[in-house]
């Protein structure tokens, strides 16, 4: 090797650690609530490893082994941190089967820790995959932590999060190299079929009863229908119709009055119905998942 | 201008911004709840603005289009925070229309980022005015956020507050000035007239039922009641009385027995009145807001 | 004394201080709630000692009065916080009677503070006693809140904590020394007794209703039952039996049906009983305490 490959793969290194290097920020998300200390004895351990690490949380009111919604909240919130971010995703329903422990180095360099159950479904096709290696658990694991069979969340995400987060380990160091995939869950995709657009409810605005869908904005558009129009929105739960009406679309709720129900785009830019001060999915009985699928059509 | 006068100015410019500098404190509150990923999203807007800002939550549980609540937890809690502090407040039911989207800087040098729609009623009254300016939303907004409709929380709130706490913008680059006042919903204020102390119920105290009322204890103290005497309480919605008894004034719960009504100067010194180890807004049906008013009487 | 003897001082004092130096983290849990500011003022006041301590929270919502439960959260979390960690634990039904505000320093080096109604009852005996000191309430509290009656939690319990873990005071400026025991609740301890092992339901696993025991794994192997076979489980409140079958060891979830009843080692490594995807707290209606006593037997 001459000196200028050396220095060519030298400049390649650096360029590469520059983009994906972690930032000390660490993110944790789980179905652990907050009644118990499960997600501060994960915080502990991660102030245990270094004590500079800034620590967030993206939720941990992810009904219990919901893994849909897990990786929906993953979806709607990863993209708003810096690159060098560290998300721990712990929602785990089949804790000590035959799920790998993860992580997962996004094309837009954000990393994220967790059972490769499907949490990683929506994620990996917004931010694009970078590279996936398997968590040696005989060394990222907590010490004397070998006798717990069933806190993985705290001995060896949080641990592994953590120490990647702060530097302490590399990618490489936190287990072999895997296939660029991850496990994916199936669900309606947005598309425009004959004159209808068909996505699913990916998960409900669940403080305010909104419904969003999956249909961006720019899929939308090929509709034709503008801002004071109307369009018919139908909602189905597997074959079951659940509502079919004519909504109006607005910029903003200011344009409707209490009570209207309202076609609007949400802050992902991607087509949702409310009743403007009230419950939509309350009011039809709507929920989420991929068994829910909503077509809209002039 | 001579030189006495510049160096002057300069000293006064001086003085002022170290009264008025921000401390890299920044303060979330909304009605979003924690249950998805939008606060979330906005701390990660803030640590991508910088990493070195210390962010903390007052609460996220305002209830939905609350504004009167959310601006009586401002004033429960930001005086406690040391000055510099930024706090940012999104319970926003007019999205989109013409309310205005402001800093308030306060005469003890706290700031307060939040659309203007009464969220600053309570706070503005307690801490004085300073300053307001609006938010220049051309400039002081997250790029590539703007086709997103209806994300004021994170686009121009979260973004502004982080920029102004971590003082990549000072008060002036957050826009133009305003005259000196904010919006404020109207309610009976502390008062005593013919021997009678009127006050409203500004919140109630949620986890233990307590009514709280914006009377404090100076004014209290005209009525010439002691600890162990008693007072007359009324307690009306808008002209329905819903409670009419008279209640025995404590220093603290342990002077009386389990289920007592007690009558007591709460954490922020204003006269409440509770059950002992009970819950007497849930007994007596009383609620909170404008519309509660209280009579209190020898 | 000779230089030896100085120096062998000085070195035992260094070393004391190194084993137990308090190390900037700030660790808050209450009964409190996040609905309103009473949280977010304890943290506000704690900045305002120290901008650079860590704030983390344990638990706020232990439910309100219930100082046995505080004490199992404690239990189950501080000992994943790295020495030197300062704990706030506010859960206070006798607030201004007669309890003692104090500050407990444990062998391992963690702190606590909080009142002993018996909330250091389980920390105490797992971590030891180094030290206890009553808080002196003339000196340890927030400034111009003397007037104050009834938030001890944010005007004595979160400054001092804060003034401790930022080391502006030392554990001995706390107060005076005081017997190095703390208040107990009394509990049926785990025990193995004619073929019985006996215990109580210290806690429940809340967020998926799982039921945890205090009968620690190496007790348990007393009974001589392996992964795969099973065991009787009675469950009494008081004198009640609520509760009566045989029930199947496993390793983990994943090795039984969604639906079985399964009896397992949880994260603190003590024998505990669930319902697969299940909620068997909620089935059987099974609550945890010193009232709940549970016996497996062969």
């Amino acid at each position: 090797m001459n000196r200028k490959t050396a220095l060519l793969l030298i400049h390649g290194w650096l360029m590469a650690s520059a983009l994906f290097a972690q930032n000390g920020v660490l993110v944790f998300q789980s179905d652990f609530g907050l009644k118990d200390g499960a997600v501060s004895a994960m915080k502990g351990v991660a102030v245990g490893v270094s004590p500079t690490l800034k620590i967030f949380d993206l939720t941990h009111d992810i009904p219990a082994y919901n893994i849909w919604e897990a990786a929906y909240r993953l979806l709607q919130t990863a993209p708003y941190y810096p690159k060098g971010t560290v998300f721990v995703s712990v929602c785990d329903p089949g804790v000590g089967t035959e799920r790998k422990s993860v992580v997962l180095l996004t094309e837009s360099g954000h990393y994220f820790v967790t059972p490769d159950n499907g949490t990683l479904t929506l994620i990996a096709e917004k931010l694009g995959i970078q590279e996936v290696r398997e968590i040696d658990e005989a060394v990222n694991r907590l010490r004397n932590s070998t006798e717990s069979y069933t806190f993985h969340g705290r001995d060896v995400y949080a641990y592994t999060g953590a120490r990647l987060a702060a530097q302490v380990i590399s990618l490489a160091q936190v287990g072999k190299k895997l296939p660029a995939e991850v496990r994916k869950i199936p669900y309606q995709k947005p598309a425009f079929e004959k004159g209808v657009l068909k996505g699913t409810v990916p998960v409900l605005d669940v403080q305010y009863g909104n419904v969003w869908t999956n249909i961006p904005k720019s899929l939308f558009e090929q509709l034709g229908v503008k801002t004071g129009g109307s369009v018919r929105i139908r909602i189905f739960n597997k074959d079951e119709k659940v509502f079919d009406d004519r909504v109006v679309l607005v910029n903003t709720f200011g344009e409707s009055k209490e009570g209207d129900k309202v076609a609007y785009f949400n802050s992902l830019l991607n087509f949702s119905v409310a009743i403007n001060m009230g419950n939509f999915a309350g009011k039809y009985n709507v929920s989420s998942g991929p068994d829910w699928r909503v077509d809209v059509s002039n």
